[in-house]
């Protein structure tokens, strides 16, 4: 999945971006790890937490258990780091028999509570773009996860001055695009998604007939992964990076 | 604080309503405790982690120290069952002195997960006062907690289908309920709030020389309590029940 992932951030994507940005209107940015650094701080949470409970398996058996959980918990709980942390004392409990040290656990908390309190990172060019296609066209926030900790992270970006709307969906999918379409008044063929995540910035749009700009980010939650090898969509282009986008306006 | 509710429910309060739904257009409908069973099922989890937790105190100190850690979590986890059960475990650590057996904290998880699962009990006479209302008048949601578990509330609850819009926010203020009435095109002076918490539903939009109408809920969470003998405002009223309503239309 990976390897597929890489070939495609090899193949020159111009001219595809060029016919994307002719007809747009409204440009909907994915948050988390397509403005600002996120999943590394989900990556360094997880790390401590192995580190927390080496005492019960190896690190690959741990992070495979976690990740069973989190997707057991899903449909529960739904996305963030309020989910995450539920998730990581439940899988601190299961692999430990019920023999979790509470010092572990009140550690776990920590961890949770720690990662909210986190500085707000942008990705390299965001502002700079952001500033430059604000002139140009209405922008909007497209995101998921907890809602207090989404507006938090927004408020501490200074990004909210170039926005026209943010939104905080419970999920990505095309029924919760197509509502936001229908809000922003904007057909599909006029909005074009710009995100790190196929799963949820990228297909859901495409299914809509909207268009998609992919800017993966090296660290990608599995869970959000797809293979972008299958995409064959004249809607669709790939960037390296955010600031590929200000050589083709 | 309750003394004072009392006296406002014996209050006879037609005359009010009738004058508040003279230039309504768009009525906004508090979720929790307004349209549905929600503070029960909080206090009933409060409850059971009281017998969880007591051999480490009396429960009003139990209830004493939850709600602390509650309001002291407030700004970085916001409200719904995942921050709550989150403050549960981390009251449990603290008043454990970190003795807390895994067993326990596996069931306060638990605790929370079985109040995610709980099934939409509407309240008595919402369907009605929907179905009539919504032929008159556009209606809306208004609500705070978590996003997944709201829209979850609000699919099982059949509700959907006589509300124009559903807004969650992370926080019930004036900047949020301005956003809201910019959004959904509306003046104040024709936007009527009605819920069961003064804090939340009603004080806040008066702020914003909205109209509000209070009814009160047996079970209101301590922190969303206000007293409404303060209340002196043409645009405010108070009614003993959802259904009380129709009386006046």
């Amino acid at each position: 999945m990976r390897a597929a992932r890489r070939v495609l951030l090899s193949r020159p994507a111009s001219g595809d971006i060029c016919k994307l940005f002719k007809d747009i209107k409204i440009i909907g940015f994915d948050a988390d790890d397509t403005l600002w650094h996120n999943e590394p701080f989900f990556r360094a949470a997880e790390k401590r937490l192995l580190e927390l409970l080496e005492g019960y398996g190896a690190p690959d058996y741990l992070a495979k258990e976690l990740l069973a959980v989190e997707v057991k918990n899903m449909p529960l709980y739904g996305y963030g780091i309020k989910a995450f942390t539920l998730s990581m004392l439940e899988t601190a409990l299961k692999i430990s028999n019920n023999t979790l040290p509470a010092q572990t656990a009140a550690a776990i908390l920590e961890l949770g509570q720690s990662m909210l309190k986190k500085p707000v990172v942008l990705l390299d060019g965001v502002q700079e773009v952001l500033e430059i296609l604000g002139a140009r066209y209405k922008l909007v926030v497209a995101t998921k996860g907890d809602l207090l900790d989404q507006q938090r992270k927004l408020t501490k970006s200074g990004l909210v001055k170039y926005l026209h709307h943010i939104e905080v969906m419970s999920e990505k999918d095309e029924e919760n695009y197509l509502k936001l379409l229908k809000y922003l008044n904007v057909k599909p063929q006029n909005f074009l998604m710009i995100g790190n995540s196929l799963k949820s910035d990228i297909l859901p749009v495409l299914n809509i007939g909207g268009c998609a700009l992919h800017i993966p980010h090296p660290d990608t939650w599995t869970y959000e992964q797809a293979d972008p090898g299958e995409i064959k969509n004249k809607n669709f282009a790939a960037a390296g990076k955010i600031k590929d986008i200000l050589k083709f306006l």
